[in-house]
């Protein structure tokens, strides 16, 4: 029986998509090969990886003006790779800071000689907010503003999109891509690490306006270098197939569900559910504002800690995995991506109910 | 049926990893979850990633004072991140340069900066030959020798290790990797790209010792910075669960099958059988230098380019599938790696002939 799995990433993917993705696993297409045995550079490949970028777009609504690109080494990589592709040393940039991934962008940003000016830090609620959009102004001369739309570990997310004026708008999507509805253009680029709406681990996607290209620093590893990744098609270096396979699986899936309205939609009512369970019982709860409740990554409480390790293993003994929270932080938290169905939502709230009938 | 595929990389699998991993994919370890959707912090994978390391280090004789980084960004990246991580802008470092491969470490050197002094160059011969041993002195005041044991596109491999004195050695050993015992010993640094003998793309191996780590530039990536990946077990960032799975799976597939000597002797085996079977027809003929000859890559031509397209996708009908020489030499190519049966070299042979009867 398939576990319904909390985890943050990698995380649950499509039954559906892992099934396609079984039956073909000796034999893609009547080729006698699996998918991960075929050259990247054959017909049958490329037309897989066109397809995939042409599912993305369609899907996503990337405007003709954004190139994607399909790179390896994560969203981590991308924490340098962003001022390498788009900056000089020594450029000023701003940032929100929200959590745990954007203090790692920030990190990547110094590390490559950027003077890094922090408009806002929500250090004083222990990072469990999001700063009002009136509450800081972003200076015209940066290279751009850095945010994280959804803080994964923290379960905190923007509910609005930061106003720049004619500054670039950096974000991680890491966690949120594809989980609703996104406006592209307001955006100069757009990364996000697969293992949570898109695939396995080893993939990173990266949406990015095309007039800021070619600004790289000319010691930027090539593998890392947008433009010239742009212009091969993310083919300068073997990719990373089978995962590019999974993502169009998986977009394909999306697509044939409704699409990201639709996902959207589902999306909120896991989340609702989920949240609407915390706040009605008086065991439970979720340290996050309101207003910054993410809906992928829900963290919550039990009134004792010493009930987390009980709670945890309970659970996946009921096939509710994976839902210890960040070693960083503790507690529990469940992410509820794409592919978690409303019954594993269920499932969980129904646990919840039971755990605390047993020990509240 | 299962094609013989003679894909240059990504390349044929072992069928019995292939169906392994097929069987489980919904549900590893009875744990209801794919192996790609489960955390890749979680005490499953970390056991499959400790477990993986471990054989690689039996199968290959890794010794104690090496570490190995499983790293994004395939041996592409490593043209950069060696730099990055071994040396300072404005270093020396030496090169012998064999051919494309050779040719895009040394583009990698200049790019960071590098002194770039190249001991043997290959032209003449048009890249079909190995400089000869002791045709070369390696300077004890370089950062490091490098080069490539196996070139991919023209199928020419090194019949000796270059000694260096106390200076490192640093290879590319995508090609060749896990094809036969190699003294790691007699290495500063080996890397290689997983998608040919090591699984699909999206992973590369790399071993370092010891003493060479602590030296990186501090603007290197945090994903391609050998010290702190090495403190943290390649986990500094979510690593690409699934191609470290199936690496785990492919080497307790070498392991079962004789370890890298019986490896060494099929490999061996199955490269003579071609190159007799090449040598003795007034057909087909091979470009390189006996003595350079690959045992991984073999590229053969026929008396009139003509006959290149018929052969290949006749060959494709026959089962025998990615035969086409790399575009940028055209001619033919069949790579034999570590998964392909002598039956499928056997197989191209009798194809070759019937070939040279129809069209000789």
């Amino acid at each position: 029986m398939r576990a319904f799995n909390f985890s943050a990433g990698p995380a649950m993917l499509p039954t559906a998509v892992l099934e396609q993705a079984q039956s073909e696993l000796l034999d893609w297409q009547g080729s006698g090969m699996s998918v991960m045995e075929v050259s990247h550079r054959s017909k049958a490949f490329v037309a897989c990886a066109d397809q995939t970028e042409a599912l993305l777009r369609e899907v996503l609504g990337v405007p003709d003006n954004y190139r994607v690109l399909f790179l390896q080494g994560g969203a981590s990589a991308q924490f340098d790779a962003i001022p390498m592709n788009l900056t000089a040393p020594g450029d000023r940039v701003a940032f929100l800071h929200t959590g745990q991934w954007s203090a790692k962008a920030i990190k990547g940003a110094k590390r490559q000689g950027l003077d890094v000016e922090v408009l806002a830090d929500e250090a004083a609620s222990g990072y469990t907010t999001v700063p009002a959009a009136d509450s800081y102004r972003v200076d015209p001369g940066v290279a751009y503003l850095h945010y994280t739309p959804n803080e994964t570990i923290g379960g905190v997310e923007f509910d609005y999109v930061p106003e720049t004026g004619d500054v670039p708008l950096v974000a991680d999507f890491s966690s949120t891509i594809l989980s609703r509805p996104v406006d592209v253009s307001r955006y100069g680029l757009i990364y996000a690490g697969a293992q949570k709406n898109m695939g396995p681990s080893g993939l990173c996607v990266v949406l990015v306006r095309d007039d800021l290209l070619g600004r790289a620093r000319p010691t930027t590893p090539s593998v890392l270098q947008y433009a010239d990744m742009a212009a091969s098609d993310s083919m300068l270096n073997t990719p990373p197939t089978f995962s590019l396979y999974l993502l169009g699986l998986i977009l394909q899936w999306v697509k044939e569900t409704g699409g990201l309205t639709a996902m959207a939609e589902r999306n909120q009512a896991k989340a609702s559910a989920l949240y609407a369970a915390i706040d009605g019982s008086g065991f439970y709860s979720n340290p996050v504002a309101v207003n910054a409740r993410s809906w992928m990554n829900v963290p919550f409480l039990v009134p004792d800690a010493a009930l987390e390790k009980p709670f945890v293993a309970e659970a996946a003994a009921a096939g509710l995995t994976s839902l210890a929270g960040h070693r960083s932080v503790g507690g529990m938290r469940a992410s509820i991506y794409n592919a978690m169905p409303i019954e594993g939502v269920r499932a969980l709230i129904d646990f919840m109910a039971a755990f605390e009938q047993s020990n509240g």
